[in-house]
């Protein structure tokens, strides 16, 4: 029986550990931290998680989906609120299509379970992985509580620990020609906990995602199954007058929702009091390559770990595990092979996704509340319905198809020109008035055929 | 009495002594080799260095410059090698000008021995950096010989271990928000001795630095003192027919040199035999921020490591040193300010001079062959000779000026899209043959102090 080590017992390196089981490999975990399940801890600093399609594909393949159904709130679309706390509504894609709500603490439990019942995967907690050989497939870790060092040999290792994943930085960053980078963006985050009412119900509407867009910083809000949001400020950490070292005492806080998310600080008035109760985090972008070096691949976080504005994290991360899965159904036993075509079929897909959760986390923040970006949206929508086989936005191709990310990006940007054509026409307002956008959604669909 | 660390007695770190010695800090180095003056060891996998002004001023603001010039050799141009060993000459700047080579080793010795005679800095040998508490200020190291542990503790530290800097992968990595990258070219080298004649004299012409230009490949060779030339293949590691994946066999590379470098092999019949003295070696550009974090600064190849091909990098480093030394006189004993100053300064101007070490990359390994480019380098000497004060090329204002980097990368793109406009024109090479080109300079040269 072939054997293989996962280093990481997350969400990637839990679901990996499912479908390497059902491949029949024996399968070991080891996990720096102690069981999630049994600890009164954090699962890790992370704003909530939405599952999308990528994510959905990856767990019901091997059967589990169902089980994270039963935790997951889905969420229809975007629910902005402005100064005066008017809302607006955009819908994520067509009807039914959501995203869905999960907490990573709970995900993640239920991941492990799932992992040792179906998968019949052994977990190893508290070991501390300090060094790897990669070619010989062997990881070294030592016990946080007794100090004991252990050697964890097999066929193969898998690191899914993450973006400052341990194998990463002790082997595979020594491997000559190892490209790496590691850029973190000028925006932190603060997490808030909305709780519920009294009653158990949402202070906010619940099937959909509420973003309080402000130019330079944003507050968004997700829903837990508790009836609480988790809502996460994301801004500057300096040099700019909203920025969060411009928060620091208890009257700044409150002064700063007061004014600045007016509708959100009257269902939560005493925020100024939970402002400490999680910390400020940064937000990075690993990129690296190779990902894999003999016996070693890094998948999930470990490999393109991104910034969250695309909700497409995790789901990249899940959809590692579709295509390494994919890659063994082709190659059968021979790793070299799964590995040479696994990094090199991810890879560009991975810098994409990388690139599109950056683009994204400009138009959150700049262009989410821009007349001009509803309007855009509204075409992209009368398109789709009039093309729906032809058509499909660069929101849509990521979140609700299997497309591969570079494809995405690609079709994404061409689509994008020939759309910014008709925004960028005289009256574009009057045009949706009066109807005329119809015959130039038609000339648009014509150039898209011809193209 | 203030004290520092530095860790690693490279070039950087022991010229640096040699300032903190005389500004009366009491100054310790680390370094995790042997004494290189007692033993028979390489000082680290390294192409021959070029020794230019940026070099030689902070040699000569503490008076060491004259025991280098000792075992420097002026290059006074390049000597371009065709297929058929014609040979033509590009003088590097204006007569007298030259670029210096030197030899690591040699020049690493002197160096040393100049921080502890000059600078009464005390070296400790076979210590490697384990950790540091940048805040703190104490280094951590082990003996590679006993095993001891021991740390160093004093008011700043100066981190000069080169490109994998221990004290940066270690330490400064794992600080919040530190942005690094470490990316390699798709070209490595491997280092060839050419002999000196029976005799004791040079194969080659001595006062240049010679190439033999191939497009995609090349060979390079620089003098040596004791008549021997330190020659470097630079070509892709694999995926083209001439790579070092092809050349693996003696027949392979006797055959490669012969067909590809015959008036070299000439010179050099037995190199198959020698193709293995040297290892094959990779090349990396290091780009990081911040470069300094409490009590610790990053300085030379540690906060930007590039590759060779701008004869930059000693330089550059070299150069850290004058700015620092600079800040010291303008701030005194504040290290805050200027640690911060001096990040914030060099940082832009050592990312021009990575982007420039790159771009001559692509130039000399692709263009400096090409009769157009040998035109282009005509001209600018010709605006140079005709406007001395108001023209500088941008390899003079690299090489033998102390422009800020970042400035002479910007001028010399404005030139750059100046004299492209004269290459453009039809029948340039007539213009230089009938004498119009003088006009056109002159024209040039209106437009140039109008903008």
């Amino acid at each position: 029986m072939k054997s293989a080590t996962i280093v990481g017992a997350g969400l990637v390196g839990s679901l990996w550990a499912v479908y390497l089981s059902k491949a029949g490999y024996k399968v070991k975990v080891v996990e720096r931290r102690p069981d999630i399940r049994k600890a009164e801890i954090s699962a890790g600093k992370s704003i909530n998680l939405a599952l999308s399609d990528r994510g959905w594909k990856a767990l019901d393949a091997v059967g589990v989906g169902d089980e994270i159904r039963e935790i997951a709130i889905p969420m229809y679309g975007r629910i902005m609120h402005d100064l005066e706390g008017n809302l607006s509504y955009q819908p994520y894609g067509q009807k039914g299509q959501a995203i869905f709500s999960v907490s990573r603490g709970e995900l993640n439990a239920r991941m492990m379970t799932i992992a040792e019942k179906v998968g019949n995967a052994e977990i190893f907690y508290n070991e501390k992985c300090e060094n790897a050989d990669l070619e010989k497939g062997i990881v070294y870790t030592i016990n946080t509580l007794t100090g004991e060092q252990l050697e964890f040999k097999s066929d193969l290792i898998f690191a899914t620990d993450g973006a400052f994943s341990a194998v990463r930085y002790n082997a595979m960053q020594k491997v000559d020609r190892f490209n790496f980078s590691q850029q973190y963006i000028e925006d932190g985050y603060r997490e808030i906990l909305l709780p519920a009412n009294e009653d158990g119900t949402y202070k906010l509407k619940t099937n959909a995602l509420h973003i309080w867009p402000r130019g330079r910083f944003m507050l968004i809000a997700l829903p837990n199954e508790d009836g609480s949001f988790t809502c996460t400020l994301f801004m500057p950490f300096e040099g700019h007058k909203n920025s969060f070292e411009n928060l620091k005492s208890r009257d700044q806080v409150e002064h700063f929702f007061k004014s600045t998310f007016p509708d959100f600080f009257e269902l939560m008035p005493n925020v100024a009091d939970a402002w400490e109760d999680h910390p400020l985090s940064s937000l990075a972008l690993i990129r690296c390559y190779p990902w894999t070096h003999g016996k070693t691949a890094l998948m999930g976080d470990a490999a393109h770990a991104t910034v969250p504005f695309y909700g497409q994290g995790m789901n990249c991360g899940f959809e590692d595990c579709t295509k390494m899965w994919d890659l063994m159904q082709k190659h059968g036993e021979d790793w070299d092979a799964i590995f040479k075509a696994y990094e090199q079929w991810r890879k560009p897909n991975c810098d994409s996704m990388q690139n599109l959760s950056l683009q994204n986390y400009h138009v959150m923040r700049d262009h989410v509340a821009d007349p001009k970006f509803l309007l855009q949206k509204k075409l992209e929508r009368k398109m789709q319905e009039a093309y729906p086989e032809e058509y499909l936005p660069l929101y849509s191709m990521v979140t609700f198809s299997h497309i591969d990310y570079a494809d995405a990006e690609r079709i994404g940007e061409e689509q994008n020109r020939k759309i910014q054509k008709i925004m960028n026409l005289n009256d574009i307002e009057a045009l949706f008035e009066n109807g005329q956008i119809d015959d130039l959604i038609h000339q648009f669909y014509i150039q898209l055929t011809q193209a």
